[in-house]
């Protein structure tokens, strides 16, 4: 797959990632359809020209009018419609997605989409507290990490042509990844930070002390605003990834914990030194 | 004490929270003098006129000028400080302070203070991840919270004159908590969220998955970038408050765990709905 300006776009699921995907291809003037579920989403689409067509149909003549399918979907709902309406998708097609755990959805979706139909995963690390192709924007893509996520079954050219998504759409750092490789990074930056900011918030149960918050408090807990019916999903979708981080992280909180228990201020200020080094080198 | 344009301050440890103690009431009008340690320091703050007088020197002549002493020392410096030079305080005159833990130090230094010398505490919860009277600024208290910390021992009119304090450098929120109460919210919002931040940055041993992180990591480790020496003094002085916070936490943490373990979406999803509720109360 060349992509070029006469590449047909369709985006399955127009909400917030859908949507700035959306956005971001009209923007730089490909052709871009969708098909979601609600006619809000589509008059909205309409209306704001994110999209040339748009419809609630599974419609068989738009699907097949498509050179690259993406689908913004939750995991089990991606599976769903690929039983469904895989049949509708032409040969050569390029399919990608934008879900959020891989070894759980990649082969599993590769094993059942028709012949001549190849799906690269890939994982847009962006997004915001807020929902809907309402809220899209995207500016979200400009400068954050773009992860393709092929296996041994995708062809050279159409990994290039996952990763030219990523450049067309403005993000800062495209890398590969194997599907391993990412659920164990993404159980560590993003699952278990979010596993943080949830305990976090959780831990007294009426509005108290946190009304005295500085930065510090709020920048940690902003993520703990968390879609529970998408996060529970991937949270299970990646159990024993997720859990091999939360082991890890409670290790060295409890090693902390026992400085402090044993009055061990050298052991306490090598762990906040370690902290202070291994942060200042993400922060060039 | 009545501030007026006519009171006279002096700042003892010339940081960043005290250079912008400094910068703030210069800014407005005040009299501000400064002792400090480095004369480096001293040479800044006279060249860029953020104080009238200061000196390496604890120049008697200096403090008895003052009427009101704020001391910006790390917590067991300033016990050292009032013990070596307190006699030097005239009567009548307020001191005051920046320390982040209080109850191991207001009862100390009330009990060594010369008579007609009175100490309201309090805590300014701004901060930056830089050091020294060259970043101090006075904006990093714009919005913030002040916490007067008072006792039995102080009188209306300088608890009075300490939240004034408060106003003059425009602080957002200026509030009163007993020693035992600022401890322990101090443990909960500002240390706990530290630990967190220390013990998540510290996981790995090499830059590694890092580099895939988006904002949300860097949002939660951005307080990982600590000052070791200052923070495990703090840890230390409040260690009761603190393990009960990290003790609290940790429930929440294994709760999270054990419903992901045991495939309980339910029981997750409850705890992220409360985590989004909660976390919208205080995003007002």
């Amino acid at each position: 797959m060349i992509i070029n300006k006469n590449t047909r776009f369709l985006i399955v699921g127009l909400g917030l990632l859908g949507g700035s995907y959306a956005r971001g291809f009209t923007e730089k003037g490909y052709h871009v359809d969708a098909i979601t579920r609600s006619q809000s989403s589509v008059d909205y689409a309409l209306e704001h020209e994110i999209v040339e067509k748009a419809t609630t149909e599974v419609d068989p003549e738009l699907i097949s009018n498509a050179d690259i399918i993406i689908f913004s979907l939750y995991p089990h709902i991606f599976v769903d419609w690929i039983e469904q309406y895989g049949k509708y998708i032409k040969k050569g097609t390029m399919i990608t997605d934008v879900t959020g755990v891989k070894r759980c959805i990649v082969d599993k979706i590769q094993s059942i989409l028709p012949d001549g139909v190849e799906f690269v995963s890939a994982h847009p690390m962006a997004g915001r507290e807020v929902y809907g192709v309402e809220n899209s924007d995207e500016k979200i893509f400009f400068g954050a990490n773009y992860v393709v996520v092929p296996t041994e079954k995708n062809t050279e050219e159409n990994i290039e042509a996952c990763m030219r998504i990523g450049e067309i759409l403005g993000f800062g750092r495209i890398c590969q990844l194997s599907p391993a490789e990412h659920d164990e990074m993404i159980g560590f930056v993003s699952q278990l930070t979010h596993c943080l900011a949830v305990a976090l918030m959780t831990c007294y149960e009426h509005e108290h002390l946190e009304k005295y918050t500085g930065d510090s408090f709020r920048d940690l807990t902003r993520i703990a605003n968390i879609n529970e019916v998408m996060w529970s999903e991937l949270f299970l979708l990646n159990k024993d990834a997720l859990l091999r981080q939360m082991d890890l992280f409670m290790g060295q909180f409890e090693k902390l914990y026992g400085f402090l228990e044993n009055d061990d201020r050298e052991g306490m200020m090598d762990m906040m030194k370690c902290a202070t080094e291994r942060r200042k080198l993400f922060d060039k």
